[in-house]
């Protein structure tokens, strides 16, 4: 018995020591909930951390049983009130889906309002440092909408209620780290934001992450906008007006910057460990290798056999990862989402707020 | 001695069988003379096609003793000279590089008169019927420029000596096969060539050239210019305005067309065996997530552990393959490039002009 007592407090007294991750579920109509569910499932990541589940409780127990993982679900009303045990999953229940009205799969004003809540709700306690770092399940911009909401992303979200200029999107898969000069927005758009004070802004964000990871003195690869980096200026004029400048003004400050690089060989470079961090100049850039390289497609099945990589928001005063997929609404309902991104989201909030490292 | 005569004649008639494959060495600044060599150097090549290279024989030569390839260099006038034969390296010597002249991993008038004049005889050959197939060795755009010849590339030089209108550039790893919309134009000029006409010109030669590697209804999947697709409009209009109507258009020929597909996951899909063919609508859509796959770098080497893929010219009256990367000056002269994508692009054409496939 006085063993046993003993390993209470220990673990106690360790997950005390644990950073307080809170994850929203998502959009509730889409695979945001069971991905949550199976995520939890995994006794690892009690190891690393203290998850608590911020969504409505409801939709949180039906997940549960559509993946059929055997865990308990404990609905709170204060983070005070988790309990962090492996076994239960611990959500602030803020009872906001009207279970029967919810159609799995479907846009609606009822989910994009729900999933704002959870998303408002887990800023507001890393705001207020009850909770070290936050996790997104992924959310329906056309749901948000629906409910009034008018946000590109959970990105200009986080950034309009930390009330952030300076932000930037990074993804990352293992060694492969990629922070974007622009995300959603047109290519013609993104063309027009390659700018120097743009750049200079990303690559300083770019290196600040890295060294939160543990990185010193960051290599970072600065893509070009054009094919082969402009070739010396035969194709745009972005390399030599925006992007060369922006590279010499932060080598002066003593950054390791290399570019404008070619960006067909660029990630290829960087994935053979030549950079640190890559600085992409728009979505697709980033996004493609990225995603080619940790998203597995099974044609027989027509789903996604693994989905990778996670996307940390850069800037802001809180730590947010996420998933770097979407709400995958015709997988909704069926429990065989894949948790993968989610796991390593919630690993990679869990080092980024660990005191330890 | 019978059976060895009998070897002998079976040998030739063999021979007689297997296309002709015209190469160019390239710049010859570059690593092109070199992965020349060492892809000759490979009996498998002779199994499949008679190879005969177009350039200067000294430069052959010296790439031969470089290299450190058990080969003799035979130096012909005429294309009917050739005796294909594994051991012997047969080029049509343009007598075109004053040796000692000649600055390894340099940029030249001299290097880039001689790489235009090689692909020029390369391309009469092919158009004469002396050869069935092309494939080029690396050039340097800065280097044709100084000799006089203002092309972006090699796809150009070819369109224009072949008087050819429609073209496309397909990029070629195993499965993996991508035809683009534009390449060598700035982004922005990329944004404006992605026009309904355009694209379905573009969907025709990708399906036409799968056809030819023997798929009967090629599965074509069709990517967005802008992020998620444009996200229905959300970010650019070219989705709604030029793709959309392409691919109904394509559709109501009877073509099997997908999209547009959010670039950042057509690739994994694609990847997955979801597509035989990927309209990519520019020239880093395609490149990037062709050679993050296929490339690898070696940080501590500081140089390419292995380039694969291979370029094809579609739409042209002749087969024109080539590799998918540069004459790497920074290599050039050591022998240490990899000949891997000149052998893939050797194999590729030998299969397009084969009549047996």
């Amino acid at each position: 018995m006085q063993s046993d007592i003993y390993m209470q407090r220990s673990k106690t007294e360790m997950a005390k020591k644990l950073p307080a991750i809170g994850i929203t579920i998502g959009d509730p109509a889409g695979i945001g909930p069971e991905i949550t569910a199976k995520a939890l499932a995994r006794k690892d990541i009690y190891s690393i951390c203290n998850p608590i589940v911020v969504g409505d409780a409801q939709v949180m127990s039906q997940a549960v049983k559509i993946t059929g993982v055997k865990l308990k679900v404990n609905a709170i009303d204060q983070v005070e009130n988790a309990i962090y045990r492996h076994g239960t999953i611990d959500i602030i229940d803020l009872k906001n889906v009207d279970i029967n009205s919810l159609i799995r799969g479907k846009v609606s004003a009822l989910a994009g309002k729900a999933a704002f809540e959870s998303v408002k709700t887990v800023i507001g306690f890393a705001l207020k440092k009850q909770i070290d770092a936050t996790v997104t399940g992924p959310i329906n911009k056309k749901s948000l909408s629906l409910a009034g909401f008018h946000y590109s992303g959970h990105t200009e979200i986080y950034a309009d209620l930390t009330n952030t200029r300076d932000y930037a999107m990074m993804l990352m898969d293992g060694q492969m780290k990629i922070v974007h000069v622009s995300t959603h927005v047109s290519l013609r758009q993104a063309c027009d934001l390659v700018k120097k004070d743009r750049i200079l802004m990303i690559i300083k964000l770019a290196r600040k992450a890295l060294m939160k990871f543990g990185i010193k003195n960051p290599r970072i690869g600065v893509a070009g906008l054009n094919p082969h980096a402009s070739d010396s200026g035969l194709f745009g004029y972005e390399e030599e007006r925006e992007i060369i400048p922006a590279i010499r003004a932060a080598r002066r400050s003593g950054m390791d910057v290399d570019g404008p690089v070619p960006a067909d060989t660029l990630f290829s470079k960087a994935k053979g460990g030549q950079y640190d961090v890559v600085v992409a100049m728009y979505h697709d850039q980033g996004h493609i290798p990225l995603k080619v390289m940790g998203f597995n497609w099974n044609k027989k099945l027509n789903k996604w056999e693994s989905v990778k990589g996670v996307n940390i928001t850069l800037g802001l005063p809180i730590i947010r990862t996420s998933v770097d997929h979407g709400t995958a609404f015709d997988q909704a309902g069926k429990g065989t989402a894949m948790a993968q991104s989610l796991i390593y989201a919630i690993k990679c909030a869990a080092k980024l707020a660990s005191p330890m490292r």
